[in-house]
């Protein structure tokens, strides 16, 4: 999420969400921190979607809910959030307004302008933002596919006249700043799934991104004219495929399509399966075909299996698990980068310098992707010629004003990451993460002590319930001990008759705590309760 | 870890150990389930290992100290397996015997000779195993390196003879089974190192894996060149370089090497920093350098860091994050598959191929690696003349028979991982593991309710304690309600008067946990405790 401001006018850009990392433990999903936004909610005049993608729209749900505004985006743009919106049962009150990159808004004195870009999903838009501080350009997410399969060319004429006109900032994206050349075109992967399709035999299990739209086309395509019928599998394939059809993004001819209960009653070499799970999600479609748990289907010996899509960082050891499976159902899987089955949507080094070419800027902000990414494109830009102390690698919050077409990095804005764990917005923050990881390696341990406060005395044996530590049936000795060492401190702080219960309890945590890692080297949370009668 | 039995005589190949991925909570290490040896042990001639790499020595110290039994292993093998046992502060009563690749051993009826490999670090050895049923070979892990750096060529004529002699059964390994071509020369990373040594203007860190030790000997040389001292940071890098120079198979140049605490003495294009820690590890020198917390040297503005080595599956982020922390320390950082600062050292797929055709054998078990790998060494044995059902792709605890020169797949013998927790070996199974599991993502709510047996009535208000699953602060109402309907809860029990303890505890977790799902979407583990006065 990025935000312009002139003046008393906001203009937000995107509302993505990202996927936690493995030391979020529990959390499902992580929206921007928003509290600048609600402060000055008075000023914001409209949310702009650059594209469909999660990373663009996947907090607008949860932003929705604390903030009413009017959200802008193209027609496939808008089909998606409408999808999102219905999933969250969420009320329509707010204003959907369809653009195109031929739209002209004007919010207050800043003025709004698009152009198209090529990305991965269709209706792309970048952004020119026209300010009396100069003109601000956010390319969205982009790369240059001179050979659209969906004849949607990048505006590269108009963005040569943005150039020309002076653009006093870019905010381009950099996510493969790191790879040299060019992006290969999506047709690319069009000639390899016809080669494979008419190389098959038996069924085709085909897996992609549901948005990369193009590539759906072009599975149908290769169904045409290896006389295939298709069916969907997973509920996001069937979503987006529904949406784009409505919309008409995607073109499939009568009759191809069967329900995922018809695959079965298919001789195998008819029909090709379009399925969700590319990224090796234990729930969705490739991974519950690769254990056969799928109801409507079953990869077979025979039958091959395509997995159209590259892992997203992280997703890598999901992704090979299930090729190790479908291997082992005796499939024939065609996988890896070899294979000519996935381009990024995201432009390399040449396409970057490209947009660095014709837009031209005094500024650079790279944004969307990690230091190095950053890094590497600040280098990029000086290599076409802007100043190196000219592009200002910024963190989330850092504000960079402009005035009389002189940038400086200056405030920070409240920001960061707010967490969602099943129903909760932003209730999951350190300390809970912190026990849910020492809870995580070495369990924990609840001791309860009954004691008796006129006798002074404890009643009966400590009660001890271990859960994550070790298995009580072959711990009993230790266990036994743990309780022999509880009834010494407590008696010791019956007999001194001054401490406090905080201070019993704190001493418990130590002498076990103590005790347990000298004897297992692990650290389990001792939780003390002592119930006083 | 592999077996070969002939009759009553067993010879174990390697012991290694490898490390869980991240579903296994808390967990340390994963060594072999030897309890099929232990149940045969009278049977076991010898431990017989292949190289030095954690994979095929980790499990030792463990496995000694169930069985006793002498191990063979070339000298730099043995001298990184007492390295492992000083660790492990372990009575030396094991026979630690010394083979080279010229040795010929004799257990019972199996006579044992070995053929040189190339790896990735020294003195690794092939095994042919010489039975009244025929010979087996074990291709230990290799490449074939034909520039090797120490000169140590692989076998490749013995190899011929042994394949001549007939080859009943080849047993090799299959990590590079989806590379296509041949595995890149060690030689090429020095051409690149000795490149970026000349380049480097400020201190030169360089990080690898410390056992590859023809690696080192290619920054010692690059050093000579450029006129620079050594110092060598982090735990392993010290004790496998000591071992290496003991052993003399590295040669560095008296005066070279200086201490960590010389480093900031030195003007920084007179240093080069030889490091730990090229996976990422959190506590390593490389990770440590990277956030500026390591007392003997920083990474300053115009250092050269090199990562000269791969990033092992499932260590990407670790190692992604630090580059970001070292290009944000100013420094530049030479990382990445493109830069040659990293080859293999397992055999690709013409490797595997020019493997296979040396052994002629008639049967042949892919071993080490992924499904997906085993089957295309399965391709590839193919494509080279193995017949399609002679190879074998087994699991672990597969028993292939070899009678009369056939081979046929039957038992199964007890086998698996054992989890190594702290101090603990084997004693965290499934249940443990469900539990650290679900504390993990949720938390956990200890509800203690304390009933007076005589009254059958509830003493006090029950006491909540969480942890993991929400701020208590900010949930008071929620924990309130909590509170109520255990009380109800508990109430209804102590009225009907017929249920058990059990009973009661059963019905609390279900109402809370139902309640809490509701209100949450959370599962946390729920633990009731009731103490009846």
């Amino acid at each position: 999420m990025y935000v312009v401001q002139y003046s008393n006018d906001i203009i937000i850009i995107d509302c993505g969400s990202k996927f936690p990392d493995e030391s979020l433990l529990g959390i499902d999903l992580i929206i921007p921190d928003i509290s600048y936004l609600e402060e000055n909610k008075d000023k914001i005049r409209a949310l702009i979607v650059t594209h469909g993608h999660e990373d663009h729209i996947g907090g607008i749900p949860y932003f929705l809910k604390k903030l009413n505004v009017p959200i802008y985006a193209t027609r496939f743009t808008l089909g998606l959030i409408e999808l999102k919106l219905d999933e969250h049962r969420l009320q329509r009150d707010t204003e959907l307004v369809l653009i195109d990159s031929n739209s002209n808004l004007q919010f207050g004195e800043i003025e709004v302008r698009f152009f198209k870009v090529n990305h991965s999903i269709p209706d792309c838009l970048g952004i020119v933002f026209h300010t009396p501080e100069g003109n601000i350009v956010h390319t969205g997410d982009f790369k240059f596919d001179l050979t659209p399969v969906d004849n949607q060319h990048s505006d590269i004429h108009k963005m040569a006249q943005i150039g020309s006109a002076g653009v006093v900032a870019l905010i381009s994206e950099s996510t493969n700043a790191e790879r040299p050349g060019s992006t290969p075109s999506e047709k690319l992967v069009g000639n390899h799934i016809e080669e494979a399709f008419k190389k098959a035999n038996g069924k085709i299990f085909i897996s992609t991104f549901a948005s990369n739209v193009s590539r759906v086309q072009q599975v149908v395509d290769a169904n045409i004219k290896t006389n295939r019928k298709l069916a969907l599998l997973g509920r996001s394939m069937v979503n987006v495929v529904n949406v784009a059809m409505e919309r008409g993004y995607v073109n499939i001819p009568d009759g191809m399509l069967i329900k995922a209960e018809e695959i079965n009653q298919m001789s195998p070499e008819n029909v090709t399966i379009l399925c969700t799970g590319s990224q090796g999600e234990p729930l969705a479609a490739l991974a519950r075909l690769s254990t056969s748990s799928y109801r409507d289907a079953s990869v077979l010996a025979g039958d091959t299996v395509i997995l159209a899509a590259g892992p997203i960082p992280g997703n890598e050891r999901n992704v090979t698990r299930i090729i190790d499976n479908l291997f082992k159902l005796g499939a024939e899987v065609i996988y890896g980068s070899g294979t000519g089955m996935h381009v990024s949507g995201h432009g390399y080094q040449e396409d970057l310098k490209l947009m660095l070419t014709l837009m031209k800027p005094k500024y650079f902000i790279p944004i969307h992707g990690e230091y190095r990414m950053l890094h590497q494109h600040r280098l990029l830009a000086e290599s076409v010629g802007v100043e190196k102390e000219n592009t200002f690698i910024i963190n989330n919050g850092d504000v960079v004003d402009i005035q009389n077409l002189e940038a400086r990095q200056t405030r920070k804005i409240p920001s960061g990451d707010t967490y969602i764990d099943g129903m909760g917005v932003g209730d999951v923050g350190d300390i809970v993460l912190r026990d849910r990881k020492q809870l995580s390696e070495d369990g924990m341990l609840v001791i309860v002590v009954t004691i008796n406060k006129t006798e002074r005395k404890i009643i009966s044996s400590p009660d001890i319930i271990s859960r994550g530590f070790v298995y009580v049936r072959d711990s009993e000795s230790l266990l036994r001990n743990v309780e022999r060492l509880v009834k010494n401190t407590v008696n010791e702080f019956l007999e001194e008759n001054t401490r406090q219960r905080n201070v019993v309890k704190q001493n418990i945590k130590k002498s076990i705590g103590l005790y347990l890692f000298t004897h297992t080297k692990r650290k389990p949370m001792i939780l003390p309760i002592i119930i006083e009668m």
